[in-house]
């Protein structure tokens, strides 16, 4: 590598090729010529920019071919000049040299890449809990495009017809959507007391009727001690402390966490979730030119008023886009986030967005809560769903909090509403005049989200009726 | 009457018994009980808290019968402590005498009633041009339950296959579905250049594309000169400057007026669109207890700065809510609207909120447009629809001033996100970083909106390009 010449082009290299690093080098490239600036982009599997969050439906079959989850292969990359170089991994980075060490999985062999500017969008890793039995085949984590393929070569050659998935989060309840889809017998163990930890327990008892009535087997309170495998070393059963449950594929749903190792043993600054912490413009912290984003960072939760983690393809897409502004020569931000999520199952759809009752008590939030039940059309209009609303409102000054809704069709995007107002720190007060589209086939006459902030206005009116 | 006893409850008269003025009283009731407060609603039709929107489905067949339109009766009201009485027009409104004289449609008696507050819920009325032959049977508007009694009762007694709606507004819009639902070929006879003049024309243009595929016949620039009847003096078909358009059915859905003739009669305020003028508590201006809401008022248009006239039941239901709480003794206040709306033509799905360029000009707002093509959920995900999404934002400061949707399913409810950020006030710079619901099932990892505020920021900052 000649790094020799006098005047060279500055160089942007980028570590790890999915939505946070290949946007950041997208629009670095849309804002400068190779002239100005050379990009390198590193990553250790086969694909880039493909959709992690549609991997539920790839294997669930709606999704039929793989190639329709990536967004720009890394020839497609290649011709805007981006130079990629899949299935390479960095081992190392060396902040004083401004420098990476990179190993081509192939061969072996490694090189180092000096930069002038780095992004670190090493993404997440399935948690893997240090149970017997975990390596077993046919237990698989869905976490890109390479596991994907893996869990549905298992799926083609395994026999039976029963699933476990482990986690009852938004993977957990997709996955077990696709092995339903796939026409599995599917078993969802969970830890908590309710499926989808991310709600309310009251809201999750929701969920957990719902995802019953599909016939999925629900079981809670459940921690997996042990994976039974049989004398082939396949998947045979998961245990719990009560009980076992048969199964010819496993699926871990558990959680992610930032994949930091490398910024770690670099020195660079982690936050109480293991991610790695930028300032507003997604420098990393203390440094002048290194930048992180997606799944490896920890965000600021704007109502909490502290940094949590969130893997989340839409924030690593926005995320990339700022790296990508900034490094280009323009300016953007990260404001932080609200907390925003939405998930279906079937034909039930769940959304929340700000702070559940646990989260508002923790940073010692007083507040009152109301739930309401309401539909997603006018109640004569026909196909009008049910769905139930939660909201979340502080004590005295009724500024709104948080939203959880679980319902049918038209539920889940209505926590869009409820995201603008929190970023805009409104209150529920204010909410309640909110001039939101109505018509027969949209809403009822009170959209269900007004209906919920009259109810929690009145409640921070009257706080003890 | 007895109004001579020494300490009677004070009495709030109500004229009109449909949507504001029944929650004004419903809302009021809440508050106070009758020993306090005696409530006594004047209607003069048959039917009470209704909903005029549900019409077109009624007509078209989705709602089957008419009571599920009515939210409540006349009996329930009454049973819950309010006097209402329908058939009986309020013919006069005495402002110094603070009493308002009645006549029973019935037997035509009338009578003077006294009043504490006094709710002018009067709504609005059709535009029904002088035209030649306006008056033949066959001829209908469709702004009361009593309204879509008469096109039924027509459309079943009609021979014929034809109808004509004038008028390519949302009603005019909402009753094309309608009529083709019945099996009519229908003939949309439009003043403008495009459908829906609550869009800009390039985004009608849109609308006026979509209804031809649908086999509607969409004729624009045209204004209808006369009627032509049979003998029977049954409508025959609608002329205009250049054609003749055979009718065996005419809807008229040229807009409304509002219906403030008692109002102006008693010398009350009147903005310029011939609407009552209230305060932000819904008090009519000028005025210490008489108030007023519905498609009657004006109401202050908060991108605009201006007060404009809006017919929409979810106005209304506000408004009768805060004039309840205030005449009951708590309190509330209506802050103004931004303008949103949305509407199905079939599968069509059409939304709008904030300013059109014509609207922003009139005002003196500098401003860029920008206009995106999008899906309603991710690419890959089945079902993934298009929608094309305009966005208005002020030139400088890149503050948002209006959003246009048109597109299928998942389309017209995200308006609701701009309508929020309108409300706000957000710059399209702070919203391509909101934390909106994502999952393939239901976004692009790019909203439509975000991808449009990304676009409006760009051209807010390099405004020549």
């Amino acid at each position: 590598m000649d790094t020799s010449q006098g005047s060279r082009a500055s160089r942007m290299v980028v570590i790890g090729g999915d939505a946070a690093g290949m946007s950041a080098a997208s629009q670095a490239r849309r804002l400068k010529g190779p002239d100005e600036l050379e990009i390198v982009a590193f990553e250790r599997g086969h694909f880039t920019s493909y959709s992690a969050c549609g991997i539920p439906y790839w294997v669930g079959g709606q999704v039929t071919d793989v190639d329709e989850l990536v967004a720009r292969t890394p020839e497609a990359h290649r011709e805007r000049g981006i130079d990629v170089r899949t299935r390479t991994e960095v081992v190392e980075i060396d902040v004083p040299g401004q420098r990476v060490r990179a190993r081509d999985l192939g061969s072996g062999a490694e090189s180092w890449t000096p930069y002038d500017h780095l992004v670190i969008a090493t993404g997440a890793r399935p948690v893997r809990p240090d149970l017997p039995g975990i390596d077993a085949s046919g237990v698989h984590g869905v976490q890109t495009l390479d596991d994907g393929q893996a869990l549905l070569d298992t799926l083609e050659r395994a026999p039976g017809r029963q699933a476990v998935v482990v986690g009852a989060g938004y993977i957990g309840v997709e996955m077990a959507e696709a092995l339903i889809n796939r026409g599995y017998e599917v078993t969802v163990v969970n830890r908590g007391a309710e499926p989808m930890s991310t709600l309310d327990p009251d809201m999750g008892r929701l969920v957990h009727e719902a995802m019953a009535g599909m016939g999925i087997t629900m079981v809670n309170d459940a921690e997996v001690t042990a994976l039974r495998a049989d004398a082939g070393g396949r998947v045979a059963a998961v245990l719990t402390r009560d009980a076992e449950y048969p199964a010819d594929v496993v699926v871990l749903g558990i959680g992610v966490r930032p994949e930091t190792s490398l910024a770690a043993a670099a020195g660079l600054p982690l936050g109480e979730h293991g991610g790695l912490l930028t300032d507003l413009a997604m420098r990393v912290r203390g440094q002048e030119n290194i930048w992180a984003g997606g799944d490896c960072v920890e965000v600021l939760d704007l109502v909490a008023g502290r940094e949590r983690h969130i893997a989340l393809g839409t924030h690593a897409n926005k995320h990339g886009q700022i790296i990508g502004t900034n490094v280009g020569g323009d300016y953007a931000t990260f404001p932080g986030v609200v907390g925003t999520a939405v998930s279906k199952v079937c034909d039930l759809e769940i959304a929340r967005t700000g702070l559940r009752e646990k989260d508002a008590r923790r940073v010692g939030l007083r507040f009152v809560t109301v739930t309401i039940e309401s539909t997603s059309r006018a109640g004569y209009y026909p196909d009008s769903a049910p769905m139930t609303v939660k909201m979340l409102a502080e004590h005295r000054t009724g500024r709104l909090l948080g939203v959880q809704i679980v319902g049918r069709e038209g539920a889940g995007k209505r926590v869009d509403i409820a995201a603008v107002a929190l970023t805009a720190g409104m209150t529920v007060d204010r909410m309640t005049t909110l001039d939101l589209g109505y018509a027969p086939p949209f809403s009822p006459v009170w959209d269900p989200v007004l209906a919920a902030a009259r109810k929690a206005s009145k409640a921070v009116r009257n706080p003890t009726s």
